[in-house]
């Protein structure tokens, strides 16, 4: 029985004990079949000998094995694989195929045009160079310092607790200390009663639009806009209105002209680095928008997820901040500052709204990590926030310079860009190439670029995409230019050929 | 300036490093006006000296506040605290008198019926002694274990990517890892394409019934049953049928007659433990149901919340396990097995349905914390999980039988139960007090425990809760009972001294 040797690799430096590794690997071929029912295998004292352990770590293995209904240890005859194993054991090969599969699809009717039909879904949990869409560089993200506070709270008596079903809204630490930040960051005369923290900046946006909107109301964003917001709604069975964003954000004459049609509900604004354009709406339209909401009775969604990274400038003070009318809701996310798939984020609104939003959430998830928000409040209390925002600031700012020169120097005339004020992306024209066909002519020379599709219109075309340069570093960004720049020049011989 | 040691006290034992709690103090002492503008601050030196640190530690506190604004270094006369603080700086309370506080109701009008009525909201999170509603003890929960393996994934290079973007179904690893547990453990021959990672059970009810239900469509539920399901339905503008719930489970012939005169979309089903009844739908029953729905095309919410804690038998196979029409949709959660706060839970279905739901679940949150979802599947792989459902089992079939002898040999005839087979609580009906009063008496006298009313109909009062027996020690149940007895015999009084 030389096999237990095959079967079975310890690994001395495992977290996992090596009674429960021994156990696991058992188990694990037992189920594959490589040991099969009614085998005796050999004894405690044999198999510490083959896998040069202490019997005792072997007898432990054993009885798990039992307990768990793997092994039957019949007195003076020794260990065996069961031979009835377990009603719910896994099945034979040839016992599966007469089980039935779950079916291909239902046998109900269901709503496929609930699903958003966002189609860049692809992952970019991916070993590739990437011109993302404008997001921080997850490398130098507080991580780490994050799950030290996790640890570290759970084993406070204070802390212990928060296991347990808290409250929708959000640990009270959480929004306390929240509500300092807000407004020492951005001057919200905000207390914990107004804050809902969310997962992400798109719970936040989801909840306050299926609050505010009935199907068929009215909905103004910009054009060209944020995508998944406009689907949200849609979604939603919102009638949408797009208005042109320009240099200085949208253009409010026409939100105005347009309010006198239509009895608007909702308009969504990202005041800061609009996406896609990366425009900052000006403060002058920020206060008409604020006036025109007021004598309309509209909802301003202020979507502000990219606040903390302003670089040529302060950030201008939020629309919520200015607002004593209770029309704006005010969103913003942790995604940026920590990272995206820590799902952390906030709304901000009128303490009236805050609790039906809370009541929406309680049927949506129940309730979030409150583990995980109470160390989020640690990482603002212990300044890591602060600092992280600080250090990410300036490594963005020269990331930005960086890949605005490089773009310039090498693709010159063949783009269009501005200089971002803030934000992780640059929004850049292509010229004289299809951007469509660079960006597959791009993937295949190992670079992940945007193809611009879902920022058109049926009327406009723009042919630009953001090109995201937090996340990449110098090196980074030198070798996808390059292969950006042999793409673009690819895509025209490509022209010439097929001519 | 001897103020300096008292509003600085350093934490040697603190994770923050010294120098940042220095400039933490600082900066707190300057918003809260305890430091005025202008003031000039004592030197490095004097600050090294006064508060015993090395002056280089000062110095770096000192450019902290610098770089954030808090003061400033004028060449030759010092540091001072800045007469101009930042823009968005913390308003004096003067200032804040005059600045717009938030509005307590908005300026537009919204949906405040979307709010889910559930009254029961407070949080648990508490030091009280609780007869929950069944909820797991999360003092035994392998939650260190989680953060562990959460820290070990950061800093393993294949994990690295896990914290940008990923895919919103949940993360390959947890699927896979997931499909070989379901497999195992209660027969269902999923694969990962037939998994979606979801927040806890809610959040798979939620996506799972707004994608079958339109307003107006109409719904099958138990009754009693779980009010949070129904309220759910409600919200989506559904049409309840309650259906009595038996010893058995629900009562198909009356499903089966509902059917023949309304057009059933949905029927939600509790099949081990039943809330609030604690029942188990019998084998016979789950046949039945699966042979109605293939007949008359509605979709069986399966909501299998409690599987893994069955204590007098097997648990029994799930319907998800035993359709081959794609009639079941099948959900589960890791609250019970974790903790009730790590929000994460699945629903199985096949591939068509998981499709839409995916993408419901980007517009409600974008997608799942992925680092957290393969610690969950780390726990799968080296037995935690697996483990710590074994080890609870045995101490909640325990807690069960200590808490049923001592209600039943301390409350007698005053209530009736019968013991569950498994679940972490018993339904329990009071003969003799009103439950009501009991629960208020009990709560004066430092018990929290239900009142009852959220399972009453309009024709039904039944005078009965769930009294959760997990969560506490035979002491602690010994406590909370001699509480409920007291509490019981009071209110007896109370009606007599009323009359």
């Amino acid at each position: 029985v030389k096999l237990i040797q095959e079967l079975i690799v310890i690994d001395p430096k495992s977290d996992i004990p090596i009674y429960l590794q021994i156990a696991n690997a058992f188990s694990l071929s037992i189920r594959q079949g490589r040991l099969r029912k009614g085998l005796r295998i050999p004894g405690s004292r044999e198999t510490a000998r083959l896998l040069n352990v202490n019997r005792m770590t072997v007898v432990a293995a054993y009885s798990e094995l039992e307990a768990q209904g793997w092994l039957e240890m019949i007195p003076r005859k020794g260990a065996f694989v069961r031979t009835s194993l377990p009603v719910l054991a896994p099945k034979q090969l040839s016992e599966i195929q007469s089980f039935p599969k779950t079916p291909e699809t239902t046998g109900f009717p269901f709503n496929t045009k609930k699903a958003i039909p966002f189609n860049t879904s692809r992952s970019l949990q991916v070993e590739k160079l990437i011109f993302n869409d404008g997001f921080p560089d997850v490398r130098i993200a507080p991580i780490g310092s994050l799950i030290r506070a996790m640890r570290r709270l759970l084993y406070l008596p204070s802390f212990s607790k928060s296991l347990v079903y808290g409250n929708a809204q959000g640990t009270p630490y959480l929004r306390e200390t929240l509500s300092v930040f807000l407004n020492d960051t951005r001057g919200m005369p905000v207390a914990s009663e107004n804050i809902l923290i969310t997962k992400g900046a798109q719970m936040g946006l989801y909840i306050a639009a299926s609050i505010i909107l009935k199907p068929g109301d009215h909905v103004i964003v910009g054009q060209p806009g944020y995508v998944t917001a406009t689907l949200t709604f849609q979604q939603l069975g919102a009638i949408i209105h797009t208005i042109p964003v320009d240099d200085s954000g949208i253009d409010m004459d026409k939100v105005e002209k347009l309010c006198q049609r239509k009895k608007i509900k909702l308009v969504y604004v990202i005041p800061h680095h609009h996406n896609p354009t990366t425009v900052t709406l000006i403060p002058e339209r920020r206060m008409r928008l604020l006036e025109l909401a007021k004598k309309n009775k509209f909802a301003i969604l202020e979507d502000d997820y990219d606040y903390d990274f302003h670089y040529t400038s302060k950030p201008i003070m939020p629309m919520a901040s200015m607002d004593n009318s209770g029309n704006v809701i005010y969103i913003g996310t942790y995604t940026k500052t920590l990272a995206p798939a820590i799902r952390f984020g906030f709304m901000v609104a009128p303490a009236s709204f805050i609790h039906t939003a809370t009541q929406v959430r309680k049927s949506i998830d129940t309730q979030g990590d409150t583990l995980m928000e109470n160390a989020i409040a640690e990482l603002h209390r212990d300044g890591t926030i602060t600092r992280h925002i600080k250090k990410s600031v300036k490594l963005y700012k020269e990331r930005r310079d960086n890949l605005c020169m490089l773009l310039q120097t090498s693709l010159n005339s063949h783009i269009t860009f501005k200089i971002p004020d803030g934000g992780m992306s640059i929004w850049a024209k292509f010229n004289t190439a299809d951007l469509h066909e660079v960006s597959k002519i791009a993937e295949v020379n190992g670079l992940l670029i945007g193809n611009g599709k879902i920022y058109d219109s049926p009327t406009v075309k723009y042919n630009s995409v953001r090109i995201g340069f937090a996340s990449l570093n110098f090196a980074e960004q030198e070798k996808a230019v390059d292969i950006l720049v042999k793409s673009v020049h690819e895509s025209g011989k490509h022209h010439l050929e097929s001519k």
